[in-house]
């Protein structure tokens, strides 16, 4: 038969090895568990949606794909004329509470993780792939959102990323309302600002010479240039930020961003973030034509390289596009797939189970295969996952295909044992093995795995 | 602004109220669970394939979706040229074995619980949608498969919908050498087989007349034709089933089915599934092509209406398109979206929370935020998932949330409270509330939670 090779599309590449889809599948029960923790609710969309819904808020047609029969069908088929998948989690969450506004009760709060797909052009280094998880936060309110819900995200962010253990991070807040009034008070004609501010965005990764060139292309002095550089790039602590913008305060935007901002830092102390995971800092720039309070950046304190793994911000309105009711709302977005294949490359992800059953009940001699079942059963019974080795094979084989596999006990009986009324209980890793009485087979192999789980 | 209608796409609109998601989310839960009980990875797999990777067995292509820029981007985009999505996990899994024949340990024992999307007509009231998850386990051997796997799958669907609870259901299995080896005997010639299986798959939905005839434009002569069709309808336990074909068989293919039938029956009683829900059954006709030995269907006892929730078999070769090495293997799927469906309008799916957290701390008083935010921390370290109303609003508004989002247990306190360090704890079903003492907040509430947990 003529084969076909069996190959992946560029882009669409992030599938796993079964051990690293039990890590990647590890990482999402612990930001669900989190998110859970908090009272958010799950929802889930289709893939698909209308194409003039995903192309309300405009821009971003080239990055979609849309949907197309691979051959003719008898049937007019809507979602191959009209469908599209989404690139992003927010624009069907706007389409998902515009449509279900008298169902839901305000504020919203909803978790969400799923894949997305864009069609930029993939490159692996920088963790951008045409297909990618998304895990997005949001509190959406009806009419009003209290400013509280600002502070409330990042100890959700703080809760999901400190059980992770992946080392020191810190979230970065800023305040849209302190960036516009800084920009004003330096004579940053509005226009300019969204050009301004994506110069001033690089301040931790380009030389002060170009960006200060950028901004000078936009129009702003020289020296107010360089003002607001030095404010962007200077490490202080959050109060030491504060009292800065406290100095410059002159125009009504910045002293209401200032004032917000007083308010929200404080609710984050309440709200059981230490000073050592988060910090105001005016380099935190951006989405400026949608945020409009807090914004947020998530960096790990030894991997800036690494850039932000969790962003987001505050805005005005989600579902403008779909219905009069003003929605304002407070999200952040984690990459999901870009988190896992970073944490994995700088060694930061632990090494879980690599079966999620770690005992192999072996099968030295087929007549026995009653009680090789019986074990597994009894085993299953107390809550330890286990698998029986069915094919006809050696033990040796047996035994190699428990390593290949990564079990971490494997479980031995034969005539000499049965005779006994024991079994012998191999431990995979130490290299060990003894005998043990049948009937104590759950607390000894129970021991076992505890015990291997304290050690590694 | 001018709106843009917030709607889905016919047949990708199997999207859920945040309650719904969660009992979908606890029913993927649970598969998952009983998967991993029995040893078995989980792997997921992109949405998007090479156009010839999934059409390499032919014959869906009407099916299938193709990828296509919504508009011309700079760079060539191979997803957009030469990808489509998947219709099924057996086409991608085949693909995933053939590229990571070495990574793996064989037999693989993989479960892959993913959306797949297929442009049929939308049919609801058929459970019959565009965009619907898929969740299947399979055993895939190298070169050899034991035929003990063929006994192991129902003990791994009677685990999981025992757990599920959705009352009584049968596992019927038959075997495709049985069926082949019972038309030669019957005269039916080998061509015309596939056509006659198809005709005696509608014994149970159709009536007997229209089902002879089919069988006679396939040149099946009358008489034989009867007797097949009694064969297949006529209700028997497994023992009394095997006993007939005992009888009856005198054909060596007969002789093969039923000797592996034998063995197989005899293996499921010792896997622990009792006869009261699995049976041999020679109604059960599928796949005759694609499957080599034992075939599955799984039934709601008293909702035959639903069909099979549980299908699958054995067959010779997964991926011989991709790879020449010969990979046996077995496996069922359920079509995850459809038996929610089904489930939820037979009313057998149990009302889980409707929301994670299950306790909410009230903010009667913004003075006392800090303690409130207490409050919600010592819940959360206790392990119960809290969450705090911010919105500032009357205490009747925040009940009146409470109870739209079903939480279970509002916590409420003010001055009078916190002079008596005490907190007020309503039980929001049950419509009673009582103080006690704010340093038990955690016991009392856990007891709250779990009294009601035995009586719903």
């Amino acid at each position: 038969m003529s084969k076909v090779k069996p190959a992946l599309l560029r882009g669409f590449d992030q599938e796993y090895l079964p051990q690293e889809q039990l890590q990647f599948n590890a990482l999402v029960d612990l930001v669900r568990r989190n998110f859970e923790r908090y009272g958010f609710l799950p929802i889930e969309t289709p893939s698909a949606e209308l194409k003039e819904v995903l192309t309300s808020k405009g821009g971003t047609e080239k990055e979609i794909y849309a949907l197309a029969r691979l051959a003719a069908g008898e049937d007019e088929d809507e979602a191959a004329t009209r469908g599209a998948l989404r690139f992003d989690l927010t624009v069907p969450l706007a389409r998902y509470v515009a449509m279900r506004e008298r169902e839901l009760a305000f504020p919203f709060r909803r978790y969400q993780i799923q894949r997305v797909w864009r069609g930029e052009s993939p490159q692996a280094k920088k963790g951008r792939y045409r297909e990618f998880y998304q895990c997005d936060i949001d509190i959406i309110g009806r009419e009003k959102l209290s400013s509280l819900a600002e502070a409330e995200i990042p100890s959700v962010i703080y809760s999901a990323f400190r059980e992770m253990a992946i080392g020191e991070f810190r979230i970065r807040i800023s305040n849209r309302k302190v960036l516009k009034g800084l920009l004003q008070q330096h004579g940053v004609a509005d226009a300019a600002a969204p050009a301004v501010l994506r110069a001033l965005d690089k301040v931790d990764r380009e030389e002060k010479g170009r960006i200060l060139e950028d901004m000078k292309k936009e129009g702003v002095a020289a020296g107010a240039a360089g003002e607001l550089l030095k404010l962007l790039s200077e490490k202080r602590t959050t109060d030491q930020t504060l009292s800065v913008l406290e100095k410059l305060s002159e125009n009504e935007m910045l002293k209401q961003g200032l004032s917000e901002s007083r308010e929200i830092v404080n609710a984050i102390r309440q709200f059981g973030v230490p000073d050592s995971h988060f910090a105001m800092d005016l380099s935190v720039v951006r989405g400026l034509d949608y945020y409009t309070g807090t914004i947020y950046e998530t960096t790990l304190v030894k991997y800036p390289e690494l850039g932000s793994i969790c962003s987001g911000g505050r805005y005005d309105d989600l579902a403008s596009h779909f219905t009069d009711t003003k929605l304002p709302g407070v999200g952040i977005s984690i990459g999901l797939t870009r988190l896992f294949s970073k944490l994995r490359e700088a060694g930061l992800l632990h090494a879980p189970a690599r079966t999620p059953a770690e005992v192999l009940v072996t099968t030295m001699d087929p007549k026995y295969l009653e009680r090789y079942l019986a074990m597994a059963r009894t085993l299953r019974e107390a809550g330890i996952n286990t698998e029986v080795y069915l094919e006809s094979a050696k033990l040796k084989n047996q035994l190699a295909y428990a390593d290949k596999k990564g079990f971490r006990v494997a479980l031995v009986a034969g005539e000499t044992e049965f005779d006994k009324n024991v079994v012998q209980v191999k431990d995979l890793q130490a290299r060990t093995q003894a005998d043990h009485a049948l009937d104590q087979l759950a607390p000894v192999v129970k021991k076992a795995l505890q015990a291997k789980t304290e050690k590694g």
